[in-house]
């Protein structure tokens, strides 16, 4: 393809695109749907890689992978999860309390294999180029790692969840992670009986996608768009999901 | 497709699949070769609505999208990124001082457009579900947000840079923030000559991919993999890249 001016258009063919839109609205944060079979090591190592070919600031790749799948560990982080779990549900109290009670949040110990991406916040040395005015791009890199592991896996017909309700210290402890290195992201992995139609938490009724258009401002907090077709084509592209 | 037991495999056809794939490793981060072609909002729009399905904690959805085309507004940031950008340098010197001030790290002026993701960190009030353990959460979820858009825009043939020389405070000010509302990402946007084959940072000897397989740990940080075929697959992966 080439545009008016004739040069070359590097947008990818048709089905290519499709393939990564599809990932990005198909995929799901599970839970419950965890089937037990055995994720393929060419199938895991597709996954990892994906995830390793992440941006980061500095290209400073500031992640590690853990692949754990043996039980005793997955019982101990279980049993994190359990106490912060119980801490976090006495926040919400009534119907909404109860509500909270009845959902499932985790599949530590159904999913065939646990998977922690860390952040080593000294990779790199002192100055990473890029890190200096904020120093959370590093966490902010490996969870942009996370999210091509996320895709990559929806592609490959394996559901993952995030469990964030876990005390990352304690974590960190179960794990042996040295001192500078933090557990972002603890998932769960597996083949699944279905993917959702709807995220989960909006097919519970515990909250509902927010409307796109009223999510997008123009040159400054508040102000409407210079665009009105850009406005039209928010609202057009939100009635068709 | 259906696994050996007849139940529904939910992998891509291959071209989708490939589509992801391609789309994670040919993602660049672009600085120094925009188009200044306008983005149609059409595409513009599909950007949006990809970063807006993103995973996020507890549903909380803690985006907002600037969409920033104004010439002063662009030119403010730059002044910021300049003055930042001269402090960092400053970290290096000698020949690795003379390398960073050669490196051009954004795109501000030469692309047609800027974003700004930003993640409202009292959205959905003080109980958000799964985010009573690691209050960073909303940030983490907003980053995945910023990696859907990296990856669909490639696959629109869109170029996007993440300039992380800004002081967040100073760009909350000319944008105009709320104070609960966090400047995560600001980004570049637009069609490019050309997709550089490997990042930046790595043509210019800045730094290098890291051995996947050395980032790859088993039950506890430093553990050697229960799986061999894990370890060989990646091997076999990696020397394709």
């Amino acid at each position: 393809m080439a545009d008016p001016n004739g040069r070359p258009d590097h947008a990818f063919p048709e089905a290519q695109r499709e393939g990564l839109y599809r990932a990005i609205f198909e995929r799901r944060d599970v839970r419950a749907q965890f089937r037990p079979d055995p994720i393929p090591s060419e199938v895991l190592a597709r996954l990892l890689q994906a995830a390793h070919h992440a941006p980061s600031v500095g290209f400073m790749q500031p992640w590690d992978f853990l692949v754990i799948d043996g039980r005793e560990v997955r019982e101990r982080v279980h049993g994190i999860f359990a106490r912060e779990n119980a801490r976090a549900a006495e926040c919400h109290t009534g119907e909404r309390g109860a509500l909270y009670r009845r959902l499932k949040l985790e599949g530590i110990l159904e999913s065939p294999l646990n998977l922690c991406i860390t952040c080593d916040r000294s990779r790199g040395g002192e100055h990473v180029l890029g890190r200096h005015s904020i120093v959370e791009t590093d966490l902010f890199s490996t969870c942009l790692a996370v999210q091509n592991l996320w895709l990559a896996a929806r592609a490959e017909g394996i559901g993952v969840g995030w469990v964030s309700i876990l005390d990352p210290d304690e974590l960190a402890e179960v794990l042996g992670l040295p001192q500078d290195v933090y557990p972002l992201a603890y998932l769960c992995l597996g083949y699944v009986d279905d993917f959702l139609d709807r995220p989960e938490l909006a097919r519970a009724g515990w909250r509902q996608r927010l409307p796109l258009a009223e999510r997008v401002h123009g040159n400054g907090w508040g102000q409407s768009l210079d665009s009105p077709t850009l406005s039209a084509a928010l609202e057009t592209l939100e009635s068709r999901r």
